[in-house]
């Protein structure tokens, strides 16, 4: 994690190793809360700092942090009613902005399936502005497997599909976005693998009124779960 | 504009003056189509692509074409029904996206206020994927005499604010939403500006459920203007 946001964010809800500064006066209190959870504090210069940072313009603070993810099977534990799956999303910014949206939407955890992109990854991190400590994370190659998991655990399965049969907001979508759902994103070229995509419940469009082919993967997560949580609503 | 996709829609909605091309039997195709259309063909070598690129990967195919913003009044003739204005928007990928999402909405302009980026740099054009040409752009550094100009057209004025008093899936903001209205978002750091956003009618949060502070820019906005759509829904 770099930076004094990522930080605060890692001491508040992850668990920092060891953290590495440049100007410690500076982060004063960050520091302290740092020695308080456990973590070896480390002065390095600022060529050090850059050599651990994979950003342009290093921030002089960067905390190692044990991993995030958990088994597929605890971050679906008790009665999930919102998940996100990420089938096959490659782009680092585009994963660490879904887990941002999952997690505003009250998401109870993010699967990141197939061939989606490590939520470790730098870039991830920093477009879920902390969002990657706030929900469960788990990782599981196996597609279909974290599909499978999803439905024995109560959940219905739906693939957002820009040509999906199910129009999101038809009347009849409503009941179905009310209920415990898993939405499924795929990649940003090809979307959801079509073998995933036929064994979903429902592939359910955004519906794109003007002469654009398409949505972004990021908002047209954002507009599928905000759907599940407007379909909530009394 | 740049690369064949780009190029393609220029020619569909836009004007093009010249188009540099390095391996015209690649794309013999759009050449005779841009020809058609009375633009200049001009070859250049690889070397001279890539000093009009402005990526990293130069796909050697420049179009030069007329700007596209019309007047802040010519983008709101008619009876528009949905419009999105840009409040002080600096992230050319942040603009570009707004506007595709516009786009997909079925938006009827989108207006560029304040201090936002210019639509037509190069990274705004390529994050809106071609919608910059599908709806009326129009710019104006007098922000004020947007909104006015908005109020003018029979728009109910809306700021996405993350602190607004009128939660988006409030059953009182339905009919609301169901009007014609205008959506102004703010920039990255500091949202709307406060003098505008206390002219508005509505300040209008986007509710979040989990422990995220917030939304982006651009799936904030995805959310807002789709809201509107399904609001429209009988």
């Amino acid at each position: 994690m770099e930076g004094a946001q990522a930080v605060r964010e890692a001491l508040a809800f992850g668990t920092v190793r060891e953290l590495f500064v440049v100007d410690p006066e500076r982060h004063a209190e960050l520091i302290a809360a740092a020695r308080d959870a456990g973590a070896r504090i480390s002065p390095v210069d600022e060529r050090a700092a850059a050599s651990l940072s994979d950003t342009v313009t290093p921030q002089g603070l960067v905390a190692v942090c044990d991993l995030l993810d958990v088994p597929v099977a605890r971050a679906l534990a008790g009665t999930p009613r919102l998940v996100a799956v990420c089938a096959g999303i490659a782009d680092p910014g585009n994963a660490g902005t879904v887990v941002r949206v999952a997690d505003a939407a009250g998401a109870d955890a993010v699967l990141l399936a197939g061939d989606t992109v490590d939520p470790h990854n730098g870039k991830a991190v920093r477009a879920s502005t902390g969002s990657v400590f706030h929900l469960p994370l788990a990782r599981d190659r196996d597609a279909a497997a974290v599909l499978d998991a999803c439905r024995a655990a109560g959940l219905t399965l739906l693939v957002a599909d820009g040509h999906g049969e199910l129009d999101l907001h038809a009347p009849e979508a409503r009941p179905v976005l009310a209920g415990p759902v898993a939405w499924v994103f795929g990649g940003e070229a090809h979307g959801v693998p079509a073998d995933l995509a036929a064994a979903a419940d429902h592939r359910v469009r955004v519906p794109v009124h003007g002469r654009a082919e398409s949505l972004n993967l990021a908002t047209a997560a954002a507009v599928c779960l905000y759907a599940s949580v407007a379909a909530r609503r009394p």
